[in-house]
């Protein structure tokens, strides 16, 4: 981490440092998800049926495991990307990033206990309402980063994954079992969202 | 991280390690906060307030979550701010900064300790205990990194976080299920601290 | 990490993050895979001879943990390899990678499963499909990197890894207690592979 | 990490991974020591004497997690030390120092084992064998770094921890429950190290 002080190109060690910060706690908690599977331990003698039937009992928690991989990791990427224009550290940016951190050190928890009682109202209540409360911290976290960075994204700062989430949560009343899949209409909201953002955005620079 | 020995205005690989080596302390402490709220497991078939009530009987180890991720995340951006004065890599850090990281790896436990038996008196005393000593901890750091860099802090070194886990500790005596609000003193102890090390540096600077 | 947008000889931030991100991923994994050997407790009194029993019954697990430890380093090398010839970043690598850590970070569960059952067929299967799984996953990685940075590997892209995990998985039906040995079957395929890659390697080139 | 291939002066990618993939495994080992501290669970109404007699019951524990972060800080130090004469990777790094790491990642097992029964012949011998194999493996990282720089260490390679070591493995036959006392023994067997290599180095440089 090369820390030049007086070159506008470098990056500084700050920013190196609450990028490194957050890759790590994204890194474990993404890691932590597997040890919520639990391993089933049987008795020598077993025949092999009941070995596939262990792994069957096992099916919702690898689920739940597959899902917030893939939600931890798309929200890793989104932080990526934001964190792109960023040229400097400011510290502004410390406490959205931290509350944002903790929605996903969060993650591991609600994901057991959905792959624990999958299909159930309240387990898929709470994972889905951690989503929209991680969706919003991560708006937080990008219009901080938008301000700092006087870089206005006309892209819109991820209502879109806001939008999902409360679709989630409005079909864990419909039909719990499922209600995870209103993540698939993030490409719907991105849409709508982009086309209101870069006519706010067209707004703003004249 | 690149390493240019000959060049006075970039950082050092010594350096950049040491302080890679405790973000990511840091980082997985924050992290491992989360395995120690239970994750509810319950029997097929339970109504749904079976659920809320399992929920309700996690609010102690969530509120430990809570506190000790605003915790150490403070403690974090502390060790963020005093080390962004270093300019190299200096083996006097070495002993401090790694009984530090004790300290902070060992709050998973004070935190489990705390959830798991909330508003008693020995684990809030724990709690308490072990945010004087990380604060005691962190002043020997700051004071050697101000040693290491020749820079004094105008600001002091921490003193304002050690008083105010004293304060915690003190009010466990008085009322051990909210002696955490003890850490709502910082801006006061700050303010006295800045003052009197404000003056102290004047005075050295004659 | 030195953030140099105009100067082609440097890395970028963005690479860093993916590089960095990745490293932490497989650092976790393969450190919790000591999580996974249940601690012998006995109750004081008990004779050496007790502990030694106890140790005994670890061998199953300790055998899985240094297993796993060498599978997972070695990957490890294969990313740290194949990412050296990047020099920027490209979006087009984000997917791949983190699916391909989606099964690194999974390793933990095959092996704890592996370890707790040594010698069955179904744990032994588990094991070895997510061997070739993830070799799978590590050629997608391998060609991404190649195509993105327009620079063939003459080697090959990992086939060999694969071939020897589809060995591994033949051998769970013949003896599954010493089906991991099939691993040892690297160096064949590995000659075998480069062979036919330097092949199609001269073909391409002309 | 700025990756600037053709300029001496700089660090390389390759090496920084390396690095950064053992800072990682250090920090997850160090701070997983904490999680083998069993947290106690008392019934509500309990007096405060038997919160004292659970923290009591968890002083072997306690010790096992201090005596170990400072060997795994004092080798992270070591591997810090060493590391700092290399300008560029080189792949005979890999396996020595994949080895290495596997001893570190194992640590959190001998400490729980020797927390959970402190005082016994068995689990004290298990630690201390463990702590004589760290030694030796770092041993061969040091030649190693040694051989791939080109640069001789006038003070040698680490023989003194394995000394340490070795009196540990010693004393466990004497008197198992302060056996590790034998790490005191450092200083000497440096001094006596430190003379001999000191010795070697000048013959091979006439």
């Amino acid at each position: 981490m090369a820390k030049t002080k007086h070159d506008d190109t470098s990056g500084d060690l700050s920013l190196d440092r609450l990028v490194f910060f957050s890759d790590a706690v994204f890194a474990i908690a993404i890691t932590l998800l597997v040890l919520e599977i639990q391993v089933p331990h049987l008795h020598p003698g077993q025949p092999a049926v009941a070995y596939w039937q262990a792994l069957i009992d096992l099916i919702p928690s690898l689920f739940a495991f597959v899902l917030s991989f893939l939600v931890i990791g798309r929200f890793w990427m989104g932080h990526h990307e934001r964190y792109a224009v960023l040229d400097r550290f400011d510290s502004r940016l410390l406490w959205p990033n931290t509350l944002y951190l903790m929605a996903i050190a969060f993650m591991p928890f609600s994901t057991a206990f959905l792959g624990a009682n999958l299909g159930h109202f309240v387990p898929a209540l709470v994972y889905n309402v951690t989503m929209v409360v991680l969706g919003l911290l991560a708006m937080w976290v990008a219009r901080t980063v938008a301000r700092v960075s006087g870089k206005q994204d006309p892209n819109g700062y991820g209502l879109d994954i806001v939008l999902a989430g409360l679709t989630c949560v409005a079909l864990t009343w419909i039909f719990a079992p499922a209600s995870q899949a209103g993540m698939m209409t993030v490409p719907l909201w991105s849409r709508l969202e982009r086309r209101f953002a870069a006519r706010r955005y067209a707004l703003s620079r004249m």
